[in-house]
């Protein structure tokens, strides 16, 4: 039965509940196929997480391994494929709770770096799992800077081989996934050397354990590298090269190859592997990001709806906690920008795919705009979506802290990605680079990629806005966004290029800017996501109500967006102090509008229970009786050997007489 | 041997590092005698911390109890009292991994509410270990709003008992510390009800376990309530009970008393207990939030002068992470906040101090402001270092997110002082209803306790600020803080008045107005941690270097404060848009003349190797040797059932034969 607090939530939605998730799925169909994979994974008890939460990271591990082994029989037997509708939604039904994940960038740098030789060959079995593969790039002192990997590859003329070797304790290779148990091969980045001269960094097939018992090869010492703030379930590597001697063969030579003498031969082009990074980065956002804050925000408003706390008014009964505007003020924001970025992720993929296209017809013109976007937005999603499930978790009190909430392993899951697939601060700085190099353009009159010719009309106007409900009109808010992003960008060039002529060295220079660049590619996203969310809105079927709650909702990130930052707004007066208190008040009245239909605006993500893993989640709300059931199963309800071995005596004195 | 890249750090300090530490301890001598308590306990292989980033809750647990059971002797042994000079290191040193923390809350209520009587029989019981004790407050569906809590205490005058039940399972206790395993009696808080008539929350003496074989008594279901996010070491705990029966005199009768035909007497005063409350939030800053704060800030920056990543300037080695200007940026402004939160707890202390000698002589005036400082701060301070600590793990990448790193487990652990003893957002509530009722009382020309006299001085002025050096000036930035912080104030005060004349009711008026209100209230208290650092900073001698240094700090607190809220500043104009962009030029100035100094500063916190437990953050800055050894002593580096259960059949292709 579902809880009463939480069902009058439901009843009163102003919206289509299941038209909303056919729109977030992108169509009917996808929401059949979707569900019919998520009943298929979830009635199967090998895929179960119901322990998740009390096991060691050793169990952990071997639960992750058997589901990946039971994975590819679940798919031969659904006839699902690798190409199949059905496959984009096996890894969020299973919550990423699998191994092998780095087999499949294993196989997927040799497919896009390897010869059609050497994809002839080692595809069939990595297919077969005939082998366990990895991908062995970053180092103990090297991540983001992969030009100063230390692991060198030297060329052995006499033998036609490589010898491998992790010259020092920092080459070591360290968080390669799948590595620090499981895998047989690996592809290890290192630094070419042929006939003492260096190449730069190549990737090379490496065998590091046995097919036969699994003990490492010679040369190879490897193991785990412990334990993590999450990804237990993942056996992160360590390795360390000893005179490792492969054959000449396993350098992948799609771009470059070493002739049996030693020469070096460049072919083709390299551009299409940082397009491979690039796309990376957009493919994590949908299910380790956007996944995480819509489930955390599910949990936290079901939570807020039948938690009640104090007295809102005299005489009444304690009141729900949604019905604090602070509380209100925490989730509501999260909701919107859940909502707000799983349309940024379409616009994304969308301009990748015509990205993609471009590419395949050998125009590479897209390319810097691409790699500008999908790194700003890498990195403004996962501190957004970071920050979105930490205030979830906190608003939840203290049943929040409890693991049994869900929410802590969401927050430690999510924060990861703010590290990996390149750490947010050079990403931003990444796009920054292209805003400065594009600004500059734009005001020489050159011409510059689509998502930044915004920068040329540099407008010095003030907002027109009269009263608290222009700013609820995308185009007042938006045109604010659009200021503020030219703004940063033009100040922080200007301040660059003072410092050069005032005889900074030119990196210097960009160091000292580099606070202010940071926020200038902030904006520059911020910008375009709300800018986005208004265009999708404005092209919404209006019935249903779903186009009026996604209006609110867009409002909402808009406005929430100048509430959080008003300083940026306010700075050179393109928001008056008159005009700030109206965003405000417009803000602050959104919130009571939008928590009305707050529960049924996570019902729409369809989360089953199951996939929420949470006490405090579930669809019924009976958060009490689930805490409770729960707990009586942890371990930790087992008699401990403390009670024999230290209060029993305490306890009778034995010990107490010092 | 120390590496390098720190030793050189050490070489070119501003200031005696030494007299540093003697500052934060408060003397040499209490250096001297810290650092001997360090030494006992880090000596003693019981307390050792070494594995603890590999264990289980079970044994976390179990080290917690054999740590609290051998502390006994070893302050027996070392002839350390309670009320002795050495004990408040004790705790800090132990890094506050052992139980029994609650027997010491069991203990403290009792001599704060007990009787005479019930002192004379249960303290000696407590402190020779007779009993553990435990302190029930919190319930499943109850947290801060006391009043409504559901578990009953029903007087029985036939039999001068209490009837103890916990009627409904939001009734439960839920969270209570040492209850889950390991407590035989426990402090619980219940409404009283004698002849049908309910007389409010009232705490009682309720045993749970047997003396003999710790199995429950009657009537009792209590366990362990499952993993949390850390905190695994303390057995947290659930209770129900059903009928328990106690007698009449285990109700705590300082205030209250039960007479035999059931007349209900109320005896003194209850403000005391509020006192109580408010010293435990003062009390809990310096150990669980500051300390965990520094040992970040220790990890991250020594950490960043080892790390080197990427080129700073063309054709030199790789730079040290923390030559970065947004290295900079995420680090020193959190080490200047602990500096700056560790003179409020001075200041607080005293304030604390000074207050409990009035209310011995029976001068409650001081309660209200007391109240309202130690719950904005508790809000403020633990926020604001819970993010710090967040920061500087995001700022060490991939190696911060290791267990071995020391930071997750610092992080884990602070993210809870922001929900216990309060939960934030409630705490600045409270702190905002006093300052609304001073400023209505300053402006109606009442006089207002010394904190908020300010607010009766709305001054409309302009900041003064002429160029960048003058925003290194106390007075300029300590006023510019004041009058955002009388602004805030005043404008909600008016908000809320406007409110309730246009006829909205007054409680809802103030839900309209929460938001706002915890800004005001958060202002108020950066307000006076400001002017506070400013006014130690004058104090402090001028010898060795150290007012310099702090100093500097004291400027980077303030106008990182101002850098990160401009629009609260700029909104009414109070600074303008040119003295912002001062405020900006220095703010990134001084990150440059900090950073200098950057590995002293934290060395002063004088953390042992043993007491940060970080592979990343040791004095000698040796990050990868440590990082590989640790890593190898995982317990996933041992065998995996994993290997032959899945991973050899798949290799062998017997289970890939689908």
């Amino acid at each position: 039965s579902v809880n009463p607090d939480l069902a009058s939530e439901r009843q009163t939605a102003s919206f289509c509940v299941e038209k909303l998730t056919a729109l977030l799925d992108g169509g009917t169909e996808q929401t059949r196929i979707r569900r019919a994979v998520v009943e298929a994974i979830e009635s199967d008890p090998v895929f179960s997480r119901e322990n998740q939460y009390f096991q060691t990271q050793n169990e952990r591990y071997e639960a992750a391994v058997k589901k990946a082994v039971h994975l590819q029989k679940k798919m031969h037997e659904m006839g699902w494929t690798e190409n199949g509708p059905e496959y984009k939604y096996i890894y969020r039904a299973l919550s990423g709770d699998v191994a092998f994940l780095l087999h499949r960038v294993f196989m997927r740098s040799i497919s896009v770096l390897g010869s059609d030789k050497q994809i002839a060959k080692w595809i069939p079995l990595a297919t077969q799992h005939k082998l366990i593969g990895s991908y062995a790039q970053t180092e103990l002192g090297h991540g983001t800077y992969l030009q100063g990997l230390e692991t060198t590859a030297v060329f052995d003329a006499a033998t036609q081989e490589f010898i491998l070797n992790t010259p020092k304790i920092s080459a070591m290779k360290w968080w390669p996934g799948d590595m620090g148990r499981s895998a047989t091969h690996t592809v290890v980045f290192a630094q070419l050397y042929i006939h003492g001269k260096c190449y730069g960094i190549h990737p090379f097939i490496v065998q590091i354990r046995s097919l036969q018992d699994h003990s490492l090869c010679p040369g190879i010492t490897a193991g785990d590298i412990g334990p993590k703030m999450n990804f237990e379930h993942i056996d992160n590597g360590y390795l360390l090269l000893k005179n490792v001697r492969i054959p000449k063969e396993n350098m992948l030579s799609k771009f470059c190859e070493v002739r049996p003498d030693g020469t070096y031969v460049r072919q083709g082009s390299q551009q299409i592997n940082y397009f491979t990074m690039t796309t990376v980065r957009i493919s994590l956002i949908s299910d380790e990001v956007l996944t995480p804050l819509m489930k955390a925000c599910t949990i936290a408003i079901r939570y807020s709806a039948v938690r009640r706390q104090s007295k809102l008014k005299p005489g009444e009964q304690e009141a729900k906690i949604l019905d604090y505007q602070t509380q209100q003020e925490k989730l509501l924001p999260q909701l919107a920008a859940a909502y707000a970025f799983h349309f940024v992720n379409d616009y994304l993929q969308e301009l990748f795919n015509r990205g993609y296209g471009e590419i395949q017809r050998k125009n590479f013109d897209m390319l810097p705009e691409l790699h500008a976007l999908s790194s700003g937005f890498k990195a403004v999603i996962t501190q957004h979506c970071t920050a979105g499930v930490e205030i979830c978790l906190r608003a939840c009190g203290g049943h929040g802290y409890s693991l049994l909430s869900g929410l802590p392993s969401l927050y430690t899951k999510i924060i990861a990605s703010c590290i990996y697939e390149g750490e947010n601060t050079i990403l931003l700085l990444q796009t920054a680079r292209f805003l400065i190099k594009c600004f500059m353009a734009a005001n020489a009159g050159q011409p510059v990629p689509p998502s930044v010719t915004y920068l040329a009309a540099v407008k010095h106007g003030k907002c027109p806005a009269k009263n608290k409900l222009d700013f609820l009109s995308p185009d007042i808010y938006t045109e604010a966004y659009q200021h503020v992003a030219v703004r940063l960008t033009s100040s922080t060039a200007a301040k660059l290029q003072d410092l050069i002529q005032s005889g900074v060295k030119k990196h210097d220079a960009w160091n000292q800017c580099t606070v202010q660049l940071v926020q200038a590619a902030k904006a520059h996203c911020h910008y375009i996501a709300v800018k986005n969310f208004a265009e999708t809105v404005e092209k919404l079927e209006t019935k249903a109500g779903i186009q009026k709650i996604m209006k609110h909702l867009c409002d909402l990130f808009a406005l929430h967006g100048i509430f959080s930052n008003t300083g940026a707004f306010l700075h050179d007066g393109y928001i008056s102090a008159a005009q700030m208190d109206m965003v405000t008040a417009s803000y602050l009245d959104l919130l009571a509008v939008i928590r009305k239909d707050a529960v049924p605006l996570v019902d729409a993500f369809d989360f089953t229970d199951k996939s929420l893993n949470s006490a405090l989640g579930s669809y019924d709300g009976q958060v009490y009786q689930r805490l409770y059931e729960w707990a009586q199963k942890s371990p930790t309800n087992q008699m401990s050997p403390a009670y024999e071995r230290y209060l029993k005596p305490l306890l009778h004195n034995t010990l107490s007489k010092l």
